[in-house]
């Protein structure tokens, strides 16, 4: 990896910063943020323009060029990365030391007196801007929207913003027609004593219209806008998109509908005008409902006193509770999943051997007897295919430079997903193709002790699900040795493969309590730097539980596991397992025997088969 | 319990509120919160306001008294109490149900336009004064402070502030001077560069100094602020304590001093002048530093720009880590209050059967017994005594109107502890003086299993308490069973009871990480309403723990019991232990019949030390 040449760039950059055909009075700093105008985790190409004025590609990271500096914000992941990617006009900002500065306080401490410092108001979310808005403010400069992105005018060869056809999605999938989705939410608004919704989130506009696009890579989302009234609907959205007939037909743009069904279907740029129009015409009383996390833009595009903000969005939260046909699919699609891991590992195991299957060639392979599967569509994320000591670095992708080559004498961790038209993957595995050290093992059982204590876990219905976060954690903690991420995070239904409210979680974000219905995964880990990572991830689904009392008639709730991929025994150390473990293990793969068993058989796949059975041979414990 | 007739004293408030010698304009509405000018948890009977004015003595509640209304907001545990004692001018406020509005909501819906709402700043804190007066200001309203409280000047029979003798404690007993203490404070200061810290906590002021008092039942503190300079020490408190030769020379009064150590006592009154003199004359980055949870009116004191404000205090944060003298000191004071507890047990256990002994008799007793002991000052809460149905009420304090009479037929609840010079002790054994039922056993269990997996607990330094919170209820959750308070709270030294930063709860207040030197409650339970209560609590001290391994070389913690009183055997049901609990049980039964019984025996209670002995026989599992 060689640094990115910046030095033109930002002169460019420098250029326009006082340029008054972009901005109204010079600024003298400039934000560049990572994400997009709908605060997306998952960006498109031509929204990477931090990317491109630094050189540094990673998923996080915020840039800030003044006059005089160029400094990046990113966090431990990054580092080393960071540190490549860029030249030494950047200075790196190492996130989550104690010395570094924040971004307002550092640009605080560099900029002249009464300095403008500008953003893209459509990229900055409106609890961002108001944070950083009020430090810079008593500092005595100012935080000016810039209307046009001033890195889109010096990118001279910005990729298109992908426009791609769109996938309706019938009601065998959804469950829930379009119409009954934006009744649900008439009637939230209702209840809020609120007007109108906008629809800021890719994947609430995909959920919404029951629509999937490919804009986004591994997120089946498009770009596009709603703003949902009481007695209107308009979708926000370029292209010649809405001429495909069978989307025509979807919405039923030609059909003679009542006129609260009515989509008007408007230019994906008109968002900002058409909204400011509806805040302008909003009497005492009509509230506007909008999330937190929108973009600065629309967020000030209604009068504040109109505005109702709220972390999650009532489509956020009606979209993790899944209903009976997300739920089968999902569970088709993770049957599938597991025919294609069945194939995967059956082929790794003799192929390693042989010395010749590296990380990036057991990835390729992995996303091939997916691709066999029906309705497959593309990947949920970027597979991390990785052996050894690569194991121990929680984001990574194989890429040339680090490609290492599977043996039988090093553990692979394959944290992998794919996206199918009934549902959405996400699996991780840790295998050893060789005998594997009494260390390894013991990590390995406490990793998947603490796996089965969220699995198996029962909690009451309001249950938050950070309260469950240490279950995954205290076989571990027993023994001096912990992970530093969260243990799960809400999955999508042929939509993102990270979705809110609900997640696992030290951490105590404001989520929300689970509900039956939802699905998140649950991963703990264990990572030695320099030598492996070991993960176990199965994606579950929440459901009622059948407790002998039942306190205050609350109702219990436990986990089933959508995942039915073999963990492999090899690497566990039986005696290390309670009874109850034991018997869950068994359990576990009595079922992946049966229905993926079945599942293999059906597409003839004997091989697979054979393998799935001796994986899933009962454990015993030696008393 | 007859309500209390409150028109003439509502009639009197009125017109108060519209006295131009108390206020400035007159006010549609007055504020009457819970607290006192320290935001204590227990207040002096002169500060009990609510109470006077409505006749509601709960712990918890806010009066507003319009000029059509009088309403009070309570909690869940009140909601009988307070219909019971408040007549009909009052509404109550039901917190917690969904339709009750906020007291700011309220105030909105029933105020004339353009009102004014007054409250005593020295009562409300700064935080909640903040929230109040948006919402309030953005309905056209205004909050204003009234420098009178006007409960106070309607009062006539209004008790006098407690201004009761200080106690000395020396260096054996607090482990660090109270100069060491201010030295240390002064350093904190100087890392977060602020020049002053004014303590408004009477726990801080206590612990500060090295004094305890009594003018607040069960807390032994006394009524002072102290502001603390880089340089000076000003003391503010009234009355002739001051003069007490003891105190004059612990606090080297007369001495020659350096005059960074020379103390400044002036009236408890000036504060407020004081600290306005100290705003007024600081120059630029000359901060002082406040709890955010300080009255409006000291913090309004200083201007904005020159405040610091955090949750906890640096005194806050280190009076919850417990020195080596500290701890000694609570070792001490749990096995004086074990002996009185064996005592009290094995007369329980004697009289019990004859029908006589209620839990007014037993609370006495208990008292007794404790008060037996050296050092021993006081009660540390009121004690909760309780039996069959009344133990199912979680704050339930016997009064003649509740007081049940215990027998062989019921389960029986303790909740109780004392104030020794030594330390502070808070512990619950639940005990059934006949045969329980199955049920009764099974249940008992359940909560058993939870508090030895938080006791036992194995967990990284850095970690939160709420974070262990989930150990204590997954028993019970299994069996669809809970309860809905939190595990655990701080336990002062020679302190209050209740203390920050840390506890074990599901809800996630800004708990401070656990480290080791802290001091916490273990109290889970499981409450049946009209039957029974159980729970058993120890406080138990955070310890370094060994691991096999050191991840990181974080370094582990776990939790030592202080409290070493015997869990009632014959409500275990033996099977429902794992060998690792059952083991648990009997190693602390062993540690408290060698601790306690040694100490029974130097005090010569031979009888107790046979029940000791006899109750702490180890558990057998069948198998």
């Amino acid at each position: 990896m060689s640094p990115k040449i910046t030095t033109e760039l930002l002169k460019q950059l420098r250029q326009v910063m006082k340029n008054p055909k972009y901005v109204q009075e010079p600024i003298q700093a400039y934000i560049v943020p990572s994400g997009d105008a709908h605060q997306s985790e998952y960006i498109a190409p031509c929204d990477c323009r931090r990317a491109f004025i630094s050189g540094f590609d990673g998923s996080a990271g915020t840039a800030i060029v003044t006059e005089q500096h160029a400094a990046m914000w990113t966090d431990g992941r990054y580092f080393l990365q960071a540190a490549h990617q860029m030249d030494n006009n950047w200075t790196l900002m190492k996130m989550g030391l104690k010395d570094t500065p924040t971004q307002e306080d550092w640009l605080v401490s560099v900029l002249p007196e009464c300095s403008k410092v500008g953003v893209d108001p459509f990229i900055i979310p409106a609890d961002q801007w108001k944070r950083m808005s009020k430090v810079l403010r008593s500092a005595g400069h100012d935080l000016v929207p810039v209307k046009e992105n001033l890195i889109d005018t010096i990118w001279t060869d910005c990729p298109q913003r992908p426009c791609k056809p769109l996938i309706v999605l019938d009601l065998s999938y959804t469950g829930v027609s379009w119409r009954d989705k934006i009744t649900a939410l008439r009637s939230k608004m209702a209840e809020r004593k609120v007007m109108w919704f906008v629809v800021t989130a890719l994947d609430e506009v995909a959920w919404l219209f029951n629509l999937r696009g490919s804009d986004v890579e591994y997120n089946p989302v498009f770009f596009a806008y709603a703003v949902i009234g009481m007695n209107t609907i308009r979708l926000f959205i370029d292209g010649d998109r809405m001429m495909d007939p069978a989307v025509r037909e979807h919405l039923q743009l030609d059909s003679t509908l009542e006129p609260e069904f009515k989509i008007q279907v408007m230019p994906y740029g008109s968002i900002l005008s058409e909204l400011q129009a509806v805040g302008a015409g909003l009497s005492p009383k009509e509230k506007v409902w909008l999330s937190d996390k929108a973009s600065y833009a629309l967020t000030e595009a209604i009068p504040k006193a109109y505005r109702y903000l709220t972390p999650y969005t009532p489509i956020c939260i009606a979209k993790a509770v899944k209903n009976a046909s997300e739920t089968e699919g999902m569970r088709r699609a993770h049957i599938k999943d597991a025919v294609a891991l069945c194939e995967l590992f059956n082929w790794l195991e003799k192929e390693v051997p042989k010395g010749t299957v590296t990380e990036i060639i057991a990835a390729d392979k992995a996303e091939e007897f997916r691709s066999q599967q029906k309705d497959f569509v593309e990947l949920s994320f970027a597979t991390i295919s990785s052996t050894g000591p690569n194991g121990a670095i929680i984001h990574y992708k194989p890429v040339p430079e680090t490609n290492r080559t599977l043996s039988v004498n090093e553990i692979y961790l394959l944290d992998s997903g794919a996206q199918y038209k009934d549902g959405t993957t996400d699996v991780t595995r840790t295998m050893h193709f060789g005998t594997p050290s009494a260390y390894e093992k013991e990590c390995f059982t406490y990793v998947l002790k603490g796996h089965i204590a969220v699995s198996a876990a029962i909690f009451p219905n309001g249950t938050k699900g950070h309260l469950l976060d240490s279950f995954a954690r205290s076989a571990l903690w027993d023994c001096g040795l912990d992970y530093l991420h969260g243990t799960g995070h809400g999955v999508g239904s042929f939509l993102n493969v990270h979705e809110g409210p609900c997640g696992i979680s030290y951490k105590t974000f404001a989520d929300e309590p689970l509900e039956a219905g939802m699905i998140v995964s649950d991963e703990p880990g264990y990572y030695e730097d320099g030598s492996f990572g070991i993960r176990i991830e199965n994606v579950v689904l929440v459901i009622p539980a059948e407790t002998k009392y039942n306190f205050k008639n609350r109702g219990s709730l436990t986990f089933e596991p959508l995942t039915l991929v073999p963990i492999q025994t090899k690497m566990i150390d039986v005696n290390l397992l309670t009874q109850k473990e034991c018997n869950w293990v068994n359990d576990y793969h009595q079922k992946c025997r049966e229905v993926v068993g079945a599942e293999l058989e059906r597409q003839g796949r004997h091989e697979a088969l054979r393998w799935l059975i001796r994986e899933t041979e009962p454990l015993a414990r030696v008393q």
